[in-house]
C-alpha cells in the first residue's frame, strides 16, 4: 500500500537538547567527524486505497496541525513513497 | 556543510502507541483516508569537512548503537544530503 512520509525537524533557531546530547556522546563513543546533530520526527502514513489529491491535502494539513508544532518545528517533507524508504 | 540523514523506524512487528494515537486522532480532526500511522525518528548529522568513507562508517555504526535500539527499531536510511531535504 502506498505511504506518505512526513518529516518534521526542530526549527534551526530552536535549541535541540536531544540533538546536543547525541552530539556530545558521539566522540565519547569514538565516532568523530560530526559538528552538529539535530533530532526530528518521521511519520509514515499508510493510505487506504489510492493516492488522491484530497488525501495528499489531508496529509499536508495534518502535518502542520497534528504532527508538528509550528512554533518550534518545520515540516520538511510530505511525499508519497511506494515502499519502505 | 554536507549532512548525513539517519531514519529510524519501529520494527513492523512492534506496537507503536504514538502512531496508534495519531491514527485515532486523524479521523476525529477530519483527516480521512489513512489506514495506519507509524512514528519514527530522523537525525541530521552535520559533517565537519568532507564526506569520507570513515565518516560514513562512523555514521552507520552510530545509527545502530547510539541512535536506535536494535531490539525494537530498524535503521531504514543512512544517506548523505547536500542541503535540507
Amino acid at each position: 500500500m502506498p505511504r506518505i512520509v512526513v518529516d518534521v525537524m526542530p526549527k534551526p533557531e530552536i535549541l535541540d537538547p536531544q540533538g546536543k546530547a547525541i552530539a556530545g556522546a558521539l566522540p565519547r563513543l569514538g565516532f568523530t567527524g560530526f559538528a552538529e546533530v539535530r533530532q526530528g520526527k518521521r511519520f509514515e502514513l499508510t493510505i487506504e486505497g489510492d493516492v488522491t489529491e484530497e488525501v495528499l491535502e489531508h496529509a499536508r494539513s495534518a502535518a502542520t496541525t497534528l504532527l508538528s508544532n509550528p512554533v518550534i518545528e518545520d515540516v520538511t517533507r510530505v511525499e508519497v513513497i511506494e515502499d519502505a524508504q
